[in-house]
């Protein structure tokens, strides 16, 4: 199935030379990415590449930069991620790549795209390379003050993503909080517990909900999806990269300590390159923001070419698998329906 | 200074035996070591291993399971937690160590021990092995609802640590968040934000606040103490520990993984276990509960017979540094003088 991407190409730190790269490294037979942003820096930098596949230049003469928060999705309705969120909602894109800030990117989505039924706040779904499967780790930051309410909503999101994305059929899904058994944790989670153990509202499709998890689960890969509230979730994302970051640095001291071990790292150099490789976050993508008309795929804000080509791939895998569809399916009919019926 | 430490020997997963083993090693010329437990069952395990100084046997019939939370503090006002607890109230012990559940520990602690003045709720300090100096990371799960006004008293808590178990003058302190700028955060963080950066009430040491920092700086030693809620708090520790166990696995299996790496590996050997020595947690004893009259330090669940002596020497340490007092000097004369002054 051949699906258009819209993508911010002025987002990012690295955007939009890196940004322009990837896309039209991603570009392909079956992809098409409609790039929003300066039409002659665009140009310039499309001529310098040669994309696989169509991609289109759509005029945005405004951006949001890295520094600014959420309200700058008012002040700038012309900004580069505002028109790929529009190309979406008016069907001409099926998801939105953007490497810019988290915060601008989420407020724009939520102005400038419609939620799916049900969704009260859309959730941020990051990927964790567990084995033999990854992780999903909802929400990521896209709201740091949930209502337990929403965490069984982030449950349901994230299991989609789970689906179609890992194909994982009844994915596990596990509260994130402190201690593992029930009634520990703070009130939204206790709370969050109670909630998930029910069946799901207004015909919701069942949640195969395993308890608790702690920290030190996730990278366990015990569940296929983890939720948490935006604060949490941020911080032990970050958490988790900055201790891989720090063993990696460690590891590399320790392999260039000696000459015996200096000999020994140039015969591992190749078994190193792959662990490398695994833990590069950049071969993920980025997170998703799932719960609206039209998936948003957030790229580091460091994202590198092949950062942003993978942010493509992933934000097409999505599009192809439907993920809105399965999303609007899992929560069910919904309220709406519920109050028509009775009345 | 020869001080006392009061060991729960029933507490953690490898109790009695190993807190045996470990109180023993730890035992010196000025360090005595007062063990709260079976009588019989301590002196046959005391009689195996050879202290290095005197280990006096305290007897405690009851003691704190692994899956019992806070209420069994109650439940059980002569546990052998409880015992240590009263040792400190005594004046016989300065300090506690367990290694049994952090909730019955807490618990017990605020129950059987006086709050320093000012102090609402105590905090538990973890240390995370940054370079070139240690970071303290507190609240590490003490209380999962605190409110904003404890995050400064966790800040001044933090920080009487860094001064005394780190020889840091005037430590930096970071406010655990999600995003760099002000304003970014949950509510709890924004107005611990404004708090951090006000004066110090009644009268305590300034805060040398060096404004938000996110999960990824935590390893990153870019502040001496992060001050954070406990849920979250216990959540980043975690994911630090987890990620750095399924760091060192990947690297286990890319070392095995051919036989050049193999080769390889046999020369690094030693280079792996100096990093794996620095990363071990046993190596820094367990996290601190400040606040009270007398420190209790909560060693891992899990601790082996060296990391039990860890957690003797550390209480010790902050015993002979005399915290407590560095504490009540930090926090000020406090609101009751406040008041007296005033009327």
């Amino acid at each position: 199935m051949a699906v258009s991407i819209a993508v911010d190409a002025m987002g990012g730190d690295n955007a939009p030379e890196a940004v322009v790269a990837g896309a039209a490294a991603a570009a392909g037979p079956g992809l098409q990415i409609l790039l929003t942003g300066r039409p002659e820096q665009l140009g310039a930098l499309l001529a310098e590449h040669r994309p696989g596949g169509v991609v289109r230049v759509i005029p945005a003469e405004d951006w949001i930069t890295m520094e600014e928060g959420s309200l700058a999705s008012w002040r700038r309705p012309r900004s580069s991620v505002a028109v790929a969120c529009q190309l979406v909602r008016r069907g001409q894109a099926a998801a939105v790549v953007s490497a810019g800030s988290t915060g601008g990117i989420v407020a724009t989505a939520r102005l400038r795209l419609r939620a799916l039924p049900g969704v009260t706040r859309p959730g941020l779904a990051a990927v964790l390379p567990t084995s033999p499967k990854p992780t999903i780790l909802i929400d990521a930051g896209a709201i740091a003050d949930p209502k337990p309410e929403m965490l069984v909503l982030f449950a349901q999101l994230g299991a989609a993503y789970a689906e179609i994305a890992h194909a994982i059929s009844e994915p596990r899904v596990g509260l994130l909080t402190i201690g593992a058994e029930p009634g520990k944790g703070n009130k939204l989670a206790r709370r969050a517990y109670e909630l998930l153990q029910a069946d799901p509202p207004h015909g919701g499709s069942p949640i195969r909900f395993e308890g608790n998890v702690e920290g030190s689960d996730l990278m366990a890969g015990r569940v296929d999806v983890v939720v948490t509230d935006g604060f949490a979730g941020n911080i032990a994302l970050k958490a988790i990269e900055g201790a891989a970051g720090f063993a990696a640095g460690e590891l590399r001291a320790a392999l260039l300590g000696s000459v015996t071990a200096r000999l020994g790292s140039v015969l591992q150099r190749r078994a190193l390159r792959d662990l490398a490789a695994r833990v590069d976050r950049e071969t993920y993508g980025g997170a998703a923001l799932l719960g609206m008309e039209g998936t948003v795929v957030v790229a580091h804000g460091a994202a590198t070419a092949k950062g942003v080509a993978a942010a493509c791939r992933l934000a097409a895998d999505l599009a192809r698998g439907q993920i809105t569809d399965r999303i609007r399916e899992r929560l069910g009919p919904g309220r709406a329906v519920h109050f028509r019926r009775r009345t």
